[in-house]
């Protein structure tokens, strides 16, 4: 291959494992657009109009308070603020386009923005499960395994909340160990909850000393991330918009994600949720910007339909796929990095688990998304967290990966002489050509097993969830912590334990 | 929904499956294209200077007189065929861009080429499986059970090729039982081998028969298909070349589709595959233009890469999905219908299945594809075929098809009024939008199972594939036979009777 140097050499560190490197993956194929430019503006101005006409709650008086003097229209005797359709477009236009988010490990330090797609170790799910032991509730010693895989996993680019919610952690000091474990079990970008004031804090001080950055550096480097999420249909509660509140004050980046389930939390229109999500992710972005003008934001979606039948939530449905490239339209619009999902309903790491993902892994890449969380052991719609399922969604993302490098379609990739050499009825399997590439030239799958029928049965007939079973386990076992300083490491755990003595953060 | 009428209603009569009624499904979206228009210029001139320079193999005399007389470089000592790339572009010329295929069912017709989206039963396996047998050879009892599961399956829009092949049926007179069962069993359009010209005479004869059509209605209504696959690298075998000549004549469709695996039978570059495949395609086209001007001809694209490790062929790779999306921009250059297929290596219908069949539909469906082969029930590289499979893949193709439904954005759809009436901080379920909708508002899955853990957990924990084994036994339970005019029933049967006598077809 001419340009051989693009093309990733495999990585066998890590438990034997075929991984490529850690990269940076960018999207150089056209955004795909399922709306006209016409369609769009009929969203945004529906959005604008509920914005003006509704309004929003906000459940903080001191966010109203930054509101009514960003000049807002702010109920004296409620919650309920209404917005000019031109005081959020204005707003909204000095978030940035682009920003870095920076990792201790500067080499896993990523763009957030332009063409550039991320994929996030799973967030938040109460439950965790693999093969042997079924599925628990989630727990501390389960949350440091889940982020070692992450941080073993190439294809794995950012943490995103807690793979895994360690509830055998008391909730006022949990963040602080959550933070302390996930900053030095791995060397990626780190996320805080925003349940507070305290707790965004807490987190940011902890991702600070990890970076080894002065409290000027931090104002200046993005750094950790948060998913602030509307309590839709159309309210901001009160820790999350404290939790805005503090992030944009210290400049880091704040993930606006309305909840906007069609049919309940939102219309039972597809386009309709949009214009509920969009109005929600609008003022959210607005308020920040109005708390520190340019700092980062992005658009999210979460957009999905419910099961009619039942009420429950339903992911990587077709309307959830029309929802997320829709979606990534809306945020190139406003010219802001666009967050979705890797999402799927199924109760076990199964054939339906991979094709719900799916179904949201091609309209992620499609819409050009540039956070994708959930990326790696989502199941469930969220509730659990699989082992088994991350080495699915690993295998599922690099292939992703690998559809991402350009064809290459120069003289030597033509291979007219190849086909000069082999001529009519032979083969290429000896030719100069084939000889030069075979190592490199097709992607080597990580859990796909591509051998005959007869040696895989011979060899016990694993089918993809008892292989992914199997390498889970190998990755653990050769997982190795990314290098930190003792100094940095005591200097966490006095944070930890100091703030601990003060009683760590008060319930929301 | 403004538009209701758009929105299919679910059809419950077959085993209480949920799946939208039968329809032609239209991609309204834009083609997607990874290739700039110059890397599509590069590929075709480099086909043209292999087929001028190099030229194919034709290994049927008959064949190469008839190019000899339509003025191409024939060796006179060889099978070796040369063609100018002025001839090449006039005669690809006079193949329509699109066609009725129709079936003895005027309902079950479908149109090949614009923007519709035909998907095809599997095709050819030698081995047929299921959950509770195992893996066994192909045979005649299977084969018209598969066969019922196609007609049963509205999302299953034609048949291409034999479900499995009935081993057990004598070679001779197999096409005979095989065609009369199809043309039975099912009707949808059908499908003949392209195994010399007799096998393709009795099964147009059958297809006749069936449609009640005299000669000269067959001869202006394409009624069947057959694929004529080149034997790569650059040459075309006899009996496929005596099918292109009988199937033409009869002005009847021919996919022509190399069998271009990168690294095996076709360059180890995608680009290089592509080219050869591009190169085999047009000279077939030609070549069948030249037997009968304006014969309905459909470009193949079977382009996939080899795992280098064991040389076994691997599929729904990254490169297959980036050769099959290619491969649409180079049939939309030449103005043809465009074939590609679902395809996977798994050995078993489990999550492996699903993820390399998504990474094969999804490809098929950006790049315009109008006929998907093998969409239902393709296991193992083709060598199998699934029972649970053609389930799986039956919800993502219905999932798909969802897909394809244009997003509303009518005033309606925006939803202000809902928004209105249900404001902050409640819930849209007895909203009136939602109390109108919430029946048809979106997709219902045939397979996935989006209740709560728990409940799933009581009823017996059954992942998506042993679901699926009870469904396909509930729709073969449930099949009904299409009415067929007893007397057409019998023509058939007396022409298979008598062409048994005769001794069938001779082996090639």
């Amino acid at each position: 291959m001419a340009r051989a140097g693009r093309r990733p050499r495999r990585d066998r560190a890590t438990a034997g494992l075929l991984q490529p490197p850690p990269r940076q993956l960018r999207n150089r194929y056209p955004p795909f657009e399922i709306l006209s430019a016409d369609q769009i503006e009929a969203i945004h101005h529906a959005s604008l109009q509920v914005l003006a006409e509704i309004g929003m709650n906000f459940l903080l008086e001191e966010a109203r308070a930054i509101l009514k003097d960003a000049g807002c229209d702010v109920d004296p005797s409620g919650p309920r603020v209404r917005f000019d359709p031109a005081f959020i477009e204005e707003r909204i236009g000095t978030a940035p386009a682009a920003f870095t988010l920076h990792a201790r490990n500067p080499e896993r330090s990523v763009r957030i923005g332009e063409n550039v797609i991320n994929f996030c170790l799973v967030a938040s799910a109460p439950h965790v499960s693999d093969l042997e032991r079924g599925r628990l509730t989630g727990n501390f010693a389960d949350y440091c395994n889940l982020l070692k895989l992450g941080q073993s996993l190439n294809i794995c680019h950012m943490i995103a909340g807690y793979p895994v919610e360690p509830v055998d952690l008391p909730p006022a000091t949990r963040h602080l160990d959550a933070l302390a474990a996930m900053a030095t079990l791995i060397d990626k970008a780190l996320y805080g909850y925003a349940l507070g004031a305290v707790r965004i804090r807490d987190s940011l001080e902890i991702t600070r000393i990890a970076r080894q950055a002065s409290h000027e550096q931090l104002l200046r480097e993005p750094s950790m991330t948060t998913v602030v999420n509307a309590n839709s249909p159309l309210q901001y509660d009160g820790p999350m918009l404290e939790g805005v509140i503090e992030m944009a004050r210290h400049n880091q980046p704040v993930i606006f994600t309305p909840f906007t389930l069609a049919g309940a939390m939102a219309p039972i229109t597809v386009a309709g949720a949009l214009v509920q999500q969009n109005a929600e992710a609008l003022a959210g972005i607005a308020f920040g910007q109005c708390v520190r003008p340019g700092s980062p934001a992005i658009y999210g979606s979460f957009t999905s339909n419910v099961d009619m039948k039942s009420g429950a939530p339903a992911f990587g449905t077709p309307e959830y796929a029309k929802a997320t490239i829709a979606s990534g339209q809306l945020a190139r619009r406003y010219h802001l990095p666009y967050r979705a999902s890797n999402a799927n309903a199924s109760n076990a790491p199964d054939a339906q688990s991979a094709y719900e993902s799916e179904m949201s892994i091609w309209p992620c890449v499609l819409a050009h998304c540039n956070v994708v969380k959930h990326a790696l052991g989502w199941l469930e719609g969220g509730l659990c967290t699989s082992y088994e399922k991350i080495i699915l969604d690993a295998e599922m993302l690099q292939m992703i990966a690998a559809f991402l490098e350009p064809l290459e379609t120069g003289a030597d990739a033509l291979a007219l002489d190849a086909i000069r050499e082999v001529g009519p009825g032979s083969h290429f399997f000896q030719a100069a050509h084939t000889m030069a590439r075979y190592e490199s030239a097709f992607y080597a799958p990580l859990l796909s097993d591509w051998r005959n029928f007869e040696t895989w049965q011979e060899d016990g007939a694993l089918d993809a969830t008892r292989r992914a079973n199997r390498l889970w386990k190998e990755l653990l076992a050769a997982y190795e912590p990314p290098p930190i300083d003792e100094a940095v490491a005591e200097e966490i755990a006095a944070f930890v334990a100091r703030r601990k003595e003060e009683g760590g953060a008060p319930s929301n």
